[in-house]
């Protein structure tokens, strides 16, 4: 589909725990299956919907090799790799190579404010000695922005460099972003990190995304990805504009990203509770959300109403489009016998 | 083309300025002629590439006089019709009706924050009195922010709202926006205000633009513009991505709307000095700017290179996209004798 | 007590409207008289308290001409003279000039974002043309920023530009810019306008302060600044605390200054209806606030309490501090036969 | 001197590395038998200025071994304790206890955005387990912000949650903070973390600071706040003024708390190289402030001129107090035999 080193869908998993919080690795395994069987491209451990920043360095590690373990070759395996310094990252790099990954994504530095002068330093450094590709992560909301300028810079002096995720949720700055560096670097992987805006993201060259959502209804997702490749905007777009209420809950109905943990929840598979502390009035307003979700993927056909049903429609939920794609994935799922 | 009540290209016209530093009338009056020639969907006075804020009301007035009588009903006429306090905006609305304006344009209120509840109530208030149609105006970098949630409220209530220009720069809330008011308001009309992603906010759905870059090279916007309503995706993109470093230049090659005037008076208009004090070095980097848009402009085909000629090409510009455009504009010229 | 051309505390005053909207001469006649006779030490016509932006250019020219007329020279006058541009601005600065005027104050360019060398040829060009003496006005909540560094290289350049109002809240920056520019401009101004820390200011070497809170207890107010000056650290923070709980409800109570309006008319003025719509549920609360507001005046001893009285005190209101500053003040206006 | 569990000044140490970029703990035990030696009243390890999140756990943990031992309860210990979730920061929290740690400071929650239920519900969960007095840390520039209210809820409800370390730079918020929050808690310790202002802020009743520059100056930041605890304001002001510019300095003049470090590598000590990256450029920078810094600490008296010696002063540095400084610095080394 592309000559590039990465593109497609990646979804960035959430790990589920067990009883006493730990990671629970069969169930981790039963998703890493779950997603490759729904046609997700890539698999994308210790991204922020996957809370890397909540384990430890051990775990992090150990999170890494049950997803390329169990992922066997099938898909891409992008591992997020930033640690607390250049040297712990590298050593994390070298292991996730080890055991397989297609390339690492690294983070731009965060809590402390540096300049772009030092944001440039770090990735050239990690550059410098990584033994796998990687991808710079620009989550400015999170961390140190990269600048388009920045970008640029690290593109055209590190082949090592193989690319971006951008979560910036900023499309003037992404299509400037590709138009400056497409000529200087050819290969070079553009991946969204907005799901409001994949579909356009496509349509403008972008090679995919890091999507929260494919994790809870990888189906659609990919959906939208095939017909955008195949060039079928229009129905593309139907299905783009179906994600939004679904989209609007899981990122924003609750501390991020809580939400998405009850999401995955509902599509079978036992996540346990986070690691966040969350507060009475957190957990009785996250139950209220993860009602809302129930009901947007019944409308999907994808779970069944929560008990006591659901209200007619979730306010700005367009019927016939929802519709379409009801039927498009009921029909996708019966095709493949799914 | 479309049922809504407005729709297209709207360009916010530069306001030219004679040696004494009054509105250049017959100037003007020129501008709108060659922009209904060039094919512009509708005409945007007062806008904030027309710097309103520094005018006196009574030149407010003037201005939309001038490109209301030189239009004479050809092209949509939207006036941007905010003042100091809601008495004077309606006194300003009722005169701009009477000179035959489609609409009203009215931006959030600036200088102080206020709340949702306070934009709210602003917009109520000047729609229960405009004796025309209005458009809210949302520029939350310059004037307080206009919610999504506010925007759906003031829908809901105000057949005389009947649409909005978004200029905020952020295609995940403008989608959402779409995805929530049409359903409510299906008259709603849609108009981005970020020149960078007109394409991908016309593929999802909007109705145009106010571009500031359709100022200075009309026959390239309406270009854009026309083949995405075609469905011709490929080639508008090609458009699109052959826009971008211009816009870079005169959107932020200089305090806006500096560059602007620069690129505007290169396409033949005699604009004078704006009403904006600038330092000598202002003055000698704008100069710069200036010769840089002369050399975009003349790969265009539209203007002679500068004195003492033009680099190669300006870094990121994409020479084989950029040779299809020309060849298009030139033979879109040719054919119609232009 | 100081050798600068401004110092103390000026008052930014509300202007009264009558039925009709219009400015009530009388009445700002009577708040003018009231603040002198309270020991107010400068009025300041045309700040951000008292909504120049919601006035005409007009109406601007009339609310300095009655607040100076009516001050006969018994105090400072330093009369906020931006208007759309710069020409209007001289304009109004000469007028100013010739009604008596100490300085004018002008606020940096807002709506438009520019640069800071924008900003420092902004208020060069002014600054060459005026005819009196003016003070920068540094607000980057509602306008463009003016760094240390561009006052500093304006106060080295311009002998006409004698001080600075700083409402920017930041008190690091304002030691920082007293710091830099008393050596080389040992007669500039620096005057805050961010009364929780109005104390600190003086204390570190500031100058004064343009108070909202002037405007509603002129006593209180100056008998903070005259402690301070008197060395009475001690007694001039119990002061400076028990202005908290009204300086929270008068600023952030409501939209401003809707809220400090309220607060005057309880003081015995009448104010009329803001020109700033309200929505009914802000009316609503604003009543609350009102009343919240009355009963810390009913604390000090200057008004009634309201209808149905007042709960025990405000939440975090210090009862020791505050018996002491009513006991200060009632003597106070006991020993001026008030 | 104070009745509260932790009152003067605190100095977030950071922490010399070895030629491999290993802690260099004889080193570390240097810097703290000088810090106490120069009457530094707490020692704090793990703070922003240390790095702490550029060290693994095990390191995070041996830096508060050390620095407790060497202290050896002579003064207060205040370890940072904040690890990637509640269990291994209580885990660490129980370990420093151990060590006879006087209290932990614990960052707001930093990478996800999360709402103040969240912060809430974070720092109860610590504090119901926490086998050691806590405070907060707040710093909105690097992690989520603790806002007033939420701070004001946790210390009516956590007997454990002694008080708050506040970098905010915002002295309006914190004399808020304390006039809400001392009335239900009157042992609640207020610790600023901006040095600019740490005279201001003891002034207006806070218990004390943790100041950076007290790392490179411990003599004059003990002197400043000596002085406050006296009451000699005049003299105080002029310690706190003639440390702007080195506050400025080494707090801006790289990025922190890279300057932090070549300052106290001025002092005496092997700091090593830090364990973020530098550029070219930014190491060349990093010499031209090193100097710069050298030059001010000369003027104190502290050291040598730096080779080719100083430019006359710094820009904005006030020669006359800071000659009164060095003089009162010199006299007090004189007068300890130093």
């Amino acid at each position: 589909m592309s000559n590039k080193k990465l593109y497609g869908i990646f979804t960035p998993n959430m790990v589920p725990l067990d009883d006493r919080g730990r990671i629970n690795e069969p169930e981790l395994r039963r998703i890493v299956d779950w997603l490759i069987e729904k046609g997700i491209t890539g698999l994308y451990p210790n991204g922020s919907t996957g809370e890397f920043t909540r384990f430890s360095f051990e775990e992090r590690k150990e999170i890494v090799r049950i997803v390329a373990e169990q992922n066997a070759g099938r898909r891409f395996v992008l591992a997020g790799a930033a640690e607390a310094n250049v040297e712990k990252t590298i050593e994390a790099a070298a292991y996730y190579h080890s055991l397989g990954a297609t390339a690492v994504a690294i983070v731009a530095p965060f809590y402390y404010k540096i300049s772009q002068e030092g944001v440039y330093a770090y990735f050239s450094e990690i550059a410098r000695s990584s033994p796998i590709d990687l991808t710079l992560y620009n989550i400015p909301q999170f961390a140190n922005d990269i600048s388009n300028e920045t970008i640029k810079r690290l593109a055209a002096e590190h082949p090592r460099i193989i690319g971006i995720k951008d979560s910036s949720r900023d499309l003037p700055r992404y299509v400037n972003m590709m138009h400056d560096i497409t000529p200087i670097r050819p290969d070079f992987v553009f991946l969204i990190g907005c799901e409001e805006i994949l579909l356009p993201s496509l349509i403008m060259g972008g090679d995919g995304g890091t999507v929260a959502t494919s994790g809870v209804v990888p189906e659609v997702v990919m959906k939208l990805y095939n017909l955008a490749m195949a060039g079928r905007i229009e129905e593309a777009r139907q299905v783009q504009y179906g994600l939004l209420d679904l989209i609007k809950m899981i990122i924003f109905g609750a501390d991020f990203p809580e939400a998405v943990r009850q999401a995955v929840g509902l599509r079978g598979f036992k996540m346990g509770r986070g690691r966040q502390p969350l507060s009475p009035s957190q957990q009785f307003s996250l139950e209220d959300v993860a009602r809302t979700v129930q009901c947007i993927l019944n409308q999907f056909g994808l779970t069944d109403a929560p008990p006591g049903g659901c209200d007619p429609l979730p306010l700005g939920l367009d019927r016939q489009s929802l519709d379409q794609i009801v039927q498009d994935v009921l029909h996708g799922l019966r095709a493949k016998g799914g």
